[in-house]
């Protein structure tokens, strides 16, 4: 897993009571949505729809993962560094960490497919270059 | 708030792992989900769909309510006994007890309106009479 | 239900992906969660902890209700406006509105009863005066 | 990514309304729920604890992935296989493939350490004898 380096995008987002689960800490779960969160964050940052696109395209996600370092408590308030790790011509792969009190809680990965509904059936297709612009351009410094 | 009495549809469920909080317990809005969980096995039951309704039918929530008498726990095995309270015309309106051990945890009610999309807008609509004959059938004996 | 009026304390939030269901709306169960992120963001302003208290104060749900009149969608931002309808000597009832673009999409309440640890037992106890001043000054005009 | 061969260890699940998400199809985050379910499922099934352990082991998470092939619906009704796919001293790696209507909807990993608290620390330790026989002999044909 390649961690994060400038530029990326940052969200920030604090810990909620029904995110934490009996041995006191955030549910391992919660993680992909803090990361889900992230993305989408950065994609409104970057004036891009990645739901209710006009033009139809789908971001399924086709991969993630995630390696859990330190807990994450009731109302730590932390932040998820995104950055686009790979972009291919119809997936994108992104590398995330997610920081509390400046040490890495989490580092990990989401990769979403590109598709067009044909038919009523999703097919892969490739990744517009109005939004290969619009990430380029939300994650530089 | 009226508790269930026969009859009414059971439906059994675990309490799972992330469905417990910090502090030990369910979350209460957890009850929420296991009311409605039980509603749809209710319908599944009669024979009906309370999703992709082939006459176009949606079932929006108007209203839910729940009073917590004691809480679960992890692995806690309960029943959802629940029974439409009220049928009018245009709404339905659940009562539910969540029972575990003997005892009740919860007493909820849950009302949806019947509507249909007409020029793309939910509208208020009869609920039909396939749909009220299902659901007495199946809380029946 | 009554609704908020002035003073009341407002929490700020925006509709994520996951929250969202089949019906392409919020699931009614996440109101709920909305309604006590914003009673612990109050809580946070107060100056007070609604977890890990250190006098040994918990705060369980006795009760919650919703009602529902607009649909909330992905990306929406709103505002729960939450004030404390009623100070009893071991409950705490509040009042919320739910709003987006101007309207009211749900109407809600939460009533908490305030308990200590007794022998391993959830007791029942008087609030003290210290969250009773909190609460009201962090909602005063 | 291994996939489970025989022997594993069979969890049973139908798809909730809440677990959709406005694209029609459960949340990526739910397949890491139901992977941990049946970890639970199967961990109850060889009569241990993973939670309330009365020798004071913990069994944080450490690591998870999952790949997506197939979206699941509301109402599917699906299976998760899990086996131990590796049984380090202190960590145990589990695959699991989420099976519907014959094929595989996803295929995921989890990765958990054994720890125990010493001075209120969580602490990397040996998995017991007792653990790894359970779950050696659960999974066995």
């Amino acid at each position: 897993v390649s961690t994060p380096q400038p530029p990326f995008f940052t969200y920030t987002r604090r810990v909620q009571f029904a995110e934490t689960d009996l041995a006191g800490i955030v549910h391992f779960s919660m993680f992909f949505r803090y990361l889900e969160e992230a993305e989408h964050a950065m994609w409104r940052a970057a004036g891009i729809k990645i739901a209710g696109d006009p033009n139809g395209y789908h971001w399924p996600r086709v991969g993630a993962t995630c390696d859990f370092k330190r807990a994450l408590r009731f109302e730590d308030e932390f932040e998820v560094r995104i950055r686009v790790a790979q972009m291919r011509s119809r997936t994108i792969h992104y590398a995330c960490d997610v920081v509390c009190n400046g040490a890495v809680a989490a580092t990990g990965t989401m990769t979403s497919a590109c598709v067009r509904l044909v038919n009523d059936r999703m097919t892969a297709t490739e990744i517009p270059e109005y939004v290969k612009a619009a990430l380029t351009r939300v994650t530089a410094a």
